[in-house]
């Protein structure tokens, strides 16, 4: 691999857990971390989430062969524009955003001639900041790349070594249709959990005491999504915006049809379309894109 | 105890557990299990989930102190007829269903003169049938008695008395409190997660393979809960009716207002709404009733 200094800018789940695969993983590249919090760094320093822990963008950077933002993708636009008179010229710049068409916008306006491959692990947890990341998050995940339409071939599948390297599987997709895709199987699920959490937490006639003693009849999955990152989410939200909405309207169909047959006590349509939910769940744990035991193998 | 003798009728995940659990924690209780379907019946012996499986509702109850219905709601009235003339005088009456109000209404109907005290145990997973049961179900768990007002004080002691050794901790409330309850804390996750599933399934512009590659995003969370067993669910929502219609347009109200704040750009009242979540995963947590580890102890 002709990647051998990698610089990571923001110190979060993201970031520390590419901090620690690359160590476990790739023991001849070097790692040099960035974060605009100096706790952040300092705990980042002590957990060791990169080889070094650098106080500038302009450290960080330096004779890097691969720059890779971990920052929330609302902050990618003023990092990029720190990074324009920062970054090596051979350098590839990608980054972990969790939605990609205003992403790449961004930083192909930020940093024009650079060679700008953005990036997607769909890999994570419901925890944030510099004590979440952990090595093995990536292994076994799929992670996307959306490089612009003149993307190098080459840089494009050094980049796919790299994350390979890591464990990951790679997929090639526009960023458009990527931000579909991410509104169905994750941004739709957690603005949903979001909501309910919410909804539950502000009823007169059921205490909030009362919805957590009885949690475990399927509430308490989704307050562990809705205990995600909120200045993550909100930026997903505000950079996904219309596959978000587009797909908000299909649920709030298909709940209103459900609605309706609930009211008119439509038993056999509600037995059909409970009946066809099983099969996916059962292709995910197929995949290996989840736990075959019950209760993802929660104790008991 | 004065519960020496307990019928189980229905021997899926909730009856084959009640089996397995009182031979765990109540060796001197015996055991009885009947099931209308043969197959299951078979597979109840084999795997023991009651010291003594049963070819007839009559042999089943025969000298029971106590019979617990563990069949779907729906089918709570039918079996509770063919009961009513072989029910033992002495006998309480009680069952597991996850709503209470119609149960309790249907058990009092059928049995005149019994004991009945309706309870529901919040616990389960997403499997179901005879292959399901555990006997450590109930352990941490809450179970909720809704006792009608003329129910013996020392019936639902008993009752309370055999749940606790189950390893539960009882709550007591009335029938209609718990159907708005539960409708927050199971029924309408529940709804929410058959729902966007079947959105998902259904989409075009999306294959199912891609579904199933990202759903690591939060989407596999939802499949977990919508791989519930149809029949049952159907019932509940058939015999809760009126609490999930209810819970279900707060619940749409709260999400007409997330979209709003998507489409006009309005971050702070996303970030809001997101930052005030958090705190009852950490209660959920701290009661017990999650498991404290990141992405519920999964494996990465
Ligand atoms: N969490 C997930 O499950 C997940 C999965 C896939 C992709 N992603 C994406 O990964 C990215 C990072 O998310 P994360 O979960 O790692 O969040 P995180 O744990 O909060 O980490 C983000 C880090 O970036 C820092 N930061 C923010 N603005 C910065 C700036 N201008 N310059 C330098 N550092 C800055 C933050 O510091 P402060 O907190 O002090 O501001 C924080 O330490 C996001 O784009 C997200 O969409 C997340
Ligand atoms: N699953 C949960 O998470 C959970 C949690 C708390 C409470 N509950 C409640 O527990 C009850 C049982 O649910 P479960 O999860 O144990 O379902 P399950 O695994 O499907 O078990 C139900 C069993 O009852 C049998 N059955 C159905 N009608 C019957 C009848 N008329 N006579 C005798 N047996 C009959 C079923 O047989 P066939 O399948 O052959 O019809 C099946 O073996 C339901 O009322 C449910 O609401 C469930």
């Amino acid at each position: 691999m002709t990647i051998r200094r990698v610089a990571i800018v923001g110190l979060g789940l993201l970031g520390g857990s590419l901090g620690l695969a690359i160590r476990e993983r790739l023991s001849e590249v070097k790692t040099l971390g960035f974060d605009h919090s100096e706790e952040t760094r300092r705990r980042a320093a002590e957990r060791g989430l990169a080889d070094t822990v650098c106080d500038t963008l302009a450290e960080v950077v330096r004779e890097a062969d691969l720059v890779l933002l971990c920052v929330p993708v609302g902050a990618m636009k003023a990092v990029a524009s720190d990074l324009a008179a920062l970054v090596p010229a051979d350098c590839i710049v990608s980054d972990v955003g969790s939605s990609k068409q205003s992403v790449m916008r961004d930083l192909l306006a930020a940093l024009p001639g650079k060679t700008v491959i953005p990036a997607h692990p769909v890999a994570g947890t419901e925890e944030s900041g510099p004590d979440a990341g952990f090595p093995g998050l990536f292994a076994g995940r799929w992670c996307i790349l959306t490089p612009p339409s003149d993307a190098p071939p080459d840089r494009v599948a050094e980049l796919r070594t790299f994350w390979e390297a890591l464990g990951a599987t790679v997929e090639i997709m526009d960023a458009e249709h990527h931000d579909l895709v991410l509104a169905v199987t994750s941004h739709i699920p957690h603005l949903i959990a979001f909501t309910i959490v919410g909804t539950a937490s502000d009823m007169e006639e059921v205490t909030r005491s009362e919805v957590i003693k009885y949690s475990a009849g399927g509430f308490r999955d989704f307050t562990r999504i809705a205990a995600s990152d909120p200045t993550m989410w909100r930026d997903v939200f505000l950079h996904n915006r219309d596959a978000v909405l587009e797909m908000l309207g299909r649920f709030s169909e298909d709940l209103t049809a459900m609605q309706r047959a609930i009211r008119s006590g439509d038993g056999d349509t509600l037995f059909e379309m409970f009946s066809r939910t099983r099969a996916i769940r059962r292709s995910i744990i197929e995949e290996g894109q989840d736990d075959a035991a019950p209760d993802f193998g929660r104790r008991h």
